[in-house]
């Protein structure tokens, strides 16, 4: 590899690339070192910040001739310290590649930078009748959901990342420029290297244009919200929702302690006990259908007070709060950050999971509100912790480790759409031990000197890169 | 390597390990080296019959000890000689892995062995209220369904392999035996390994368990059949009812030619047109509601005779002559073999696809109906060929080059669910250029000796063992 290159001399071979849109300056560096996540800045030497497929090509080529780290960079909000820069080099923004290139309106896909945020490409849609559902709270970009394999409030009905992309353009790690698979909507020819790509947060190359699936705005939306006196009676009502076929968009699971958060943070008065948020999907007719059903399953499991939120008004007001779970917890502590993990189990243990997670909570003195997307099994624990309490930071980490082993015991994972970044790495050992090594075969066969976003996901057979 | 093993030798080696259930009998062999598609026949040296996961981890283990292939066998359904012995080898058969292992009934999930057939396994659940939606026609194993990411008639509404897979348990060609995923609804732990093995068709390891999502049965069903003056007119129905968010849960296609041969096949009297088969699922009020607009969808674009089938007794008549293509197509030339392609591109480039299909082959003076998943833009030809006519079987085989050509420049996939198997290597290689080289290098990072069924989907970088 020879010896390390200074971060004056790359950047001025990268501004030969792409212009003098490569910096080293400090505010620049330390933006692009942090998240929202609780894990520490990690800046890298340089940023770069291409138009181009090509000029990302060239960036990467050059990475590698001079053996520096190559980190890609959406919106800075994954939240397992996926897009730090642990061992420096440099960091593509993708801010100035964020087009909307080709809508198919006919075909219900779109073709996209990686550098659009959800928000933008919805916005983009607006005339078109379609839309992207994915939702993972934070207006994060496309790219970066495609490399964590992010999921949301929608994953229930309309799938995760892994299910709505159709196509990707990579950057190889030695500069090569492959598509992973044509536009069709379904393919059986050869390996699967999209959904190989999709979730690989960066480590096997980087992703320069994305087809995504879209799909039909509904014609009637309508939203509604249960209380139950327990735990499990909220989950067996979800449970039997979706035995029962009711093709629910939304379904999420906010405990006690996260409704009185949200009490207090937005002014409601909502019952502060286990609460199902419903959101459907459809005709105007097949949305009351939808609702009646639902209502009469809680009902069964003695849930109470079942809103039905039709208008838009009342809606917004429903989803805004639960859209501020972040803040309506962290109200709970005041100066308080948040530890924010995320893991996943099948549905039938979630009772289980989440009662002894609540359990050890409490035996621990930690405050750590719940919020889950319950049809899928996934849930979220943010951990309240003042930051300058080593004991409680230790006890937080415990009940982190303790919650990610229950979670692999009960046929779970250690995360169900946050990825592994640097935080998760032990864990995911933990959970699917020999399987790792096929992973760490893949990065070397496909990154031989390593220099794709190195320390994430596992820890490279060899040292990180100096 | 060494000096090739003889078949003799390698039989009883292997019946040290699985007790007299491995065979060199003649019969035994052919049956192994034929399927239903037209390649010629390639049989393996021995056929092995295990009835655990350890035994064919150890057969695997002998088998790269002694150099030998390996090619895993399910029903022998598939139409690419995905599973013909062409380097010869041991084949594993799964006639005796083929229990389910376990029902979670609240979690919509079962563990199944490879050999069940989809046909099996519903029969099974018949109990649960739940059902296995993917439907590839033929009764074909769900080893075999997974290792080709087989998908169907029902595709549109429930996915296709790669979409309801959960986990898989993988003997790799060192003989480790891997999951590669927990059994949680989504994960973003690390690579997608479970993505990776569907569609590999055995050239990475032997799926030796397969977790699978399943669907709650339907309250109601309903079908109809609806015919148009012109393929377009069907087509664009087709993409109308997808655009307005109708859930359809089969949408065939077929065309003039196909609907001739059902007729005179299944002594109907079908319309002999360009033909929509529609099935629905829902509650009753859904599926009420769900056929009406596509009616109305129907009718804005000239659709004819729209006919609703509610009775069971009249759905089955109408899937049954859907079932029935490739008898239906045989019978417009007795005696011919049918050379069965399928291709997919997107949906928006299917009217002119089909059209320049069509004047195709009615230039070369063939016989070929055509059969499609609509709303996927996959479609099956059955180009029918008088084996003994080598002029007529070189015009077929033109033919299907020319069809797969014009997929590719159409943005699509030369298989979008048979895979690549031998019969498509070349076609591949045009779709995906460079991206193939990834593909050889996670093969030979994954199976460096090249023992997992060789000279599949992509030619070997060495010689196929001898």
């Amino acid at each position: 590899m020879g010896a390390p290159v200074s971060a004056e001399t790359a950047v001025v071979r990268l501004n030969e690339i792409i212009g003098a849109r490569a910096t080293i300056a400090r505010g620049v560096l330390d933006d692009h070192g942090r998240s929202e996540a609780y894990h520490a800045s990690r800046p890298p030497d340089v940023v770069a910040f291409p138009e181009t497929t090509q000029q990302v090509a060239e960036i990467v080529k050059l990475c590698g001739e001079l053996g520096m780290p190559v980190v890609p960079f959406g919106a800075g909000t994954s939240l397992e310290g996926n897009a730090a820069s642990v061992a420096g080099g440099v960091c593509i923004d993708f801010a100035r590649m964020n087009r909307v290139l080709r809508v198919h309106d006919r075909d219900l896909d779109v073709v996209v930078q990686p550098g659009i945020t959800r928000k933008q490409l919805n916005a983009h849609l607006r005339d078109t009748g379609l839309f992207f559902p994915i939702d993972p709270g934070a207006d994060a970009s496309i790219g970066g959901m495609t490399s964590t394999r992010a999921s949301g409030t929608m994953a229930v009905r309309y799938g995760t990342m892994k299910d709505n992309v159709l196509a990707l353009e990579v950057v190889l790690p030695d500069g090569r420029v492959i598509r992973t698979s044509q536009r069709a909507r379904k393919s059986s020819a050869g390996y699967d290297l999209t959904r190989l790509f999709v979730g690989s947060e960066g480590t096997l190359g980087v992703i320069t244009e994305i087809t995504l699936k879209l799909h039909p705005w509904p014609q009637a939306i309508s939203s509604a919200v249960c209380s139950f006196g327990r735990l499990d009676q909220a989950i067996d009502a979800a449970i039997e929702v979706i035995q029962s076929g009711i093709p629910v968009a939304r379904m999420e699971l906010l405990d006690e302690v996260m409704m009185r958060g949200i009490n207090g943070y937005s002014k409601l008065g909502y019952r502060e006990a286990p609460t199902l948020f419903f959101e459907f999907h459809g005709t105007e007719a097949s949305v009351a259908e939808q609702a009646e059903l639902a209502e009469a399953i809680a009902a069964e499991h003695e849930g109470q007070g079942f809103q039905w939120a039709r208008a838009a008004e009342e809606r917004t007001k429903l989803w805004h709060a639960r859209d501020n779970t972040l803040y309506a917890g962290l109200s709970l502590k005041p100066g308080a950050k948040a530890m924010i993990t995320d893991v996943c189990v099948p549905i039938s243990r979630l009772t289980e999971c989440l009662t002894e997670t609540r359990r050890d909570i409490d035996a621990n003195g930690l405050i750590a509100p719940v919020v889950g997307h319950v049809g899928d099994g996934n849930f979220h624990l943010l951990i309240l912790i003042d930051q300058d309490n080593p004991d409680e930071v230790a006890r937080a980490k415990a009940l982190h480790a303790r919650l990610v082993a229950r979670a692999i015991a009960m046929e779970g994972t250690c995360t169900g759409e946050h990825g592994i970044g640097t935080g998760k790495i032990g864990f995911l050992q933990d959970e699917l031990g020999d399987a790792v090594d096929i992973m760490r075969g893949i990065k070397a066969s496909i990154d031989p000197k390593g220099i794709m976003n190195p320390g994430k996901i596992f820890l490279p057979n060899a040292p990180v890169l100096a």
